[in-house]
């Protein structure tokens, strides 16, 4: 199932894509999935990204190929940071550069969405606490990551946090190609099985130190081919069985 | 003027406390103050941590004498960071230490509330964009901080950011007492006059990297002092002219 979350006149919801038509849901989907009775054309909405989580927790270093890159050791915990929610923006939108940085690259990653409040969750279990998986880009400012002591400021910047374009509920995230593309050339093309840690290790992993809400992000890390872009770029970034993220720059 | 946040049976408000009374808010702080009409004795109400932040956003090494301690030099630009909102607990509550450190560590830091959508703010406006001062304790497990090669899981267990117990909208951050004790003991004993960069140039710096939103708190740094708690341990963190933020560990 895709879960969207849109707006239409003054009305913002959640709803359940099929074909071009949306099933409005009545509330949030964490709790349960109940549509309104209401449906709209995708075509007479715009949508949003699919999530507005209280936070968003990034695993760093999660492809031996993308640490190589970046003359980094894969670590031997996953090595958890975090972006603010001002960064997220929808499929469709723009990324913005920041006068601050000369090198604004992008990382395809898978994402994981919580569905259910995670607090030291056993990784047999974690399936009961993901509602889904998007697609999100870990922009990052590379001059800026690497002149600061810490991967905070270059990921935080308005913008850099493109997710969407839905929420796939029946995702199962073993061996699926993960690609990104500017103005069409291949950059970024790799599989979910190269990961060091999978989703499922992470969410346990990650409620074990501090508690996952509904509606949290966490995005899994990226392979190697991460690249710069400049204004006018247009970039997608892919998950094989969920879909394409679509940016441009400014 | 005192801002607090409480609850009492099923009403969630904020309120303006005088005395022993709180007067209480028809709505939140940012847009404007304005009182319901109602009153409630602060005995027959449980103060909450007085911001529900979309983000906590940190500041590194802002105290030369705390740089030193932990043998890092002062960076050439303010060193940002971020806690997830997870970590929040209200003055009173209990820090829980986590098996995983052998050694927490507390940092009393003079913490900015943001009142109003912050984006590129020039140093001589921050004023209008402020909507006052508090508290807050940003607890660390110092061993998890130097092993990860992020400040961020160290930084981020659940109730790792005590905040409160209000938020005074009268302060001026020059040249006031910043300490913390334990059983009693004082551990810090600073001066808001010691901090390498001031609140106000903080809050504009950050502005022009990305937006901070009404309820965002910025925590600008520790002085030297920080020490180690353990289960039983009474802390209080205290800024001179806002008040005291108390925690036990467990």
């Amino acid at each position: 199932m895709r879960l969207v979350r849109f707006t239409s006149g003054n009305i913002t919801s959640f709803g359940v894509l099929e074909g071009e038509q949306i099933r409005q849901l009545a509330g949030d989907p964490y709790s349960e999935i109940k549509e309104s009775g209401e449906s709209f054309a995708l075509a007479d909405v715009k949508l949003l990204a699919p999530v507005e989580p209280k936070k968003i927790v990034l695993v760093g270093l999660n492809f031996a190929s993308h640490a190589a890159e970046i003359h980094q050791e894969t670590p031997s915990e996953p090595l958890i940071f975090f972006k603010p929610t001002s960064a997220i923006v929808a499929s469709g939108e723009a990324i913005v550069l920041p006068h601050q940085s000369k090198q604004v690259e992008i990382e395809a990653e898978l994402t994981v969405v919580i569905g259910k409040r995670a607090n030291n969750i056993a990784q047999e279990n974690v399936g009961d606490y993901i509602l889904g998986y998007t697609v999100a880009n870990d922009v990052t400012a590379r001059d800026i990551q690497f002149a600061d002591l810490q991967w905070a400021r270059s990921k935080a910047f308005d913008s850099f946090c493109p997710v969407g374009p839905w929420i796939e509920t029946d995702f199962v995230p073993d061996n699926k190609r993960i690609s990104s593309t500017i103005n069409g050339e291949t950059k970024q093309d790799a599989s979910t099985s190269e990961m060091v840690y999978s989703p499922e290790f992470l969410i346990s992993y990650i409620s074990q130190n501090f508690t996952l809400e509904p509606g949290d992000i966490v995005l899994t890390g990226s392979p190697a081919g991460i690249s710069r872009v400049v204004a006018g770029d247009v970039v997608q970034c892919s998950i094989e069985g969920i879909g394409t993220l679509h940016s441009f720059v400014k």
